[in-house]
């Protein structure tokens, strides 16, 4: 373990959280899945918002919330149960209507995981219109001059495809803020794809967009372009676009995790 | 926090196993849900085992894997995010075929959460058929005089009614076993209940029996019959049984969580 390289006081200003991979947290292969991998990037953005006193519990007493709109992910290696991961966040663009926050993922030897930007908007609980940020967070001592680790969410294009998966949102699917959860979006997508996808190949970056909430009980549809970058539409059953995500692959060469 | 009270010498002897409900193991109550929350009593059956020499990776050398084959809860409360749980866990009977693991889970006041009786098979892992668990497992040093804490699993009825429900069984379903999760079983019968089900009263008791593996691929029915218990039959497309299930319910008072 050299945590002495990796927790400096750089780090320290920017907020570090360390999570250990657990069994359910891996497939079946023993490696932490993309779903449960990105799901401890987001608690580290939840944990570092409630350290500063921006969480959603405090956003809650205004009657307001968190929510994504766009995250990123670029993987590097899924790392296997017993694992500690230390997840780095720091938050550098702050407007109107979004702030950016980002992460980066190192394992115990100080190698890269995963890296990310997450884009986040405030809404109101019950009209669940996005507010101006500025005046429901004070940012003053959390915004840092530190670039983004990867190129930013890029904007997922329609899918000219029909939906080819139904699904209707229940119980298990939906959050705090009682809509379709994001990493429920990604898990409904990595398993419409044939297991050989995920055999033979490895994901190395994701991209979302989160366009419309999904509500409890709302019948979604999903259309899928498969190719060098797999895209994915899920809509309501107007048509609606609700969340876009493109999942870029590489060739999975032998012993590489 | 009253640790003193709880960890006795009678307790340590058994095995314990404390685990702090994490933020994605709530509903959107700020609850634990009953899958969430039986996925703890199921970890400590693994995390007992590996401490006593025979858990799945031990069975793994050896070419063979613990398999659920009934278990029962009984629910008491469902604890909230940053709560402490203390699984304790004995194992009480073994014959050729099953095993009897018994598990109680009190919160950081000693008072019950959970109650539960789990009995599990051993098979081999390619031939997937079951093993005699005593040319397997030593369990000398682990069996207990200590009875079940609440009545045994019961044996589920298979129902007339048609099936209502169907599903693939999917990359996210899978575990180490490649094998559909007993989770994901109690998670599908529970999304498919109306939520009113959920708001409107509280699972006491959950019986659950495994008959056959559902694989990757595979095409699942589920059909149901509510009342005061819930009882679901999820069935292969040639109608072969392979899970069994009972749910019981009691009215929701108000303040009761």
């Amino acid at each position: 373990m050299t945590w002495e390289r990796i927790i400096t006081p750089d780090i320290v200003d920017k907020g570090y959280y360390i999570y250990t991979i657990e069994q359910r947290d891996v497939d079946f292969t023993g490696r932490a899945t993309h779903v449960d991998l990105t799901g401890y990037i987001l608690r580290a953005a939840g944990d570092d918002a409630d350290k500063n006193g921006f969480g959603v519990s405090d956003l809650n007493l205004d009657n307001c919330s968190w929510v994504l709109s766009r995250m990123c992910v670029e993987y590097f290696r899924r790392p296997v149960v017993g694992e500690q991961i230390t997840v780095v966040t720091w938050v550098n663009e702050i407007n109107r209507m979004m702030t950016t926050r980002n992460m980066t993922v190192t394992d115990g030897e100080g190698e890269a995981v995963a890296k990310a930007v997450t884009q986040w908007a405030v809404i109101d609980m019950d009209k669940r219109i996005a507010l101006d940020i500025r005046q429901h967070v004070n940012y003053d001592d959390s915004l840092m001059e530190e670039p983004c680790p990867v190129e930013k969410p890029v904007r997922v294009p329609r899918l000219k495809t029909e939906p080819a998966f139904v699904k209707r949102v229940s119980y298990s699917d939906i959050d705090f803020n009682r809509h379709m959860n994001a990493m429920k979006y990604l898990e409904w997508m990595i398993d419409a794809l044939p297991i050989n996808c995920l055999l033979d190949r490895e994901m190395r970056r994701m991209d979302m967009n989160f366009l419309h909430e999904a509500r409890y009980g709302q019948q979604l549809r999903m259309a899928f372009e498969d190719g060098e970058r797999s895209l994915f539409e899920i809509s309501g059953e107007d048509g609606m676009p609700l969340c876009m995500a493109a999942l870029t692959w590489s060739d999975n060469p032998a012993g590489q995790s």
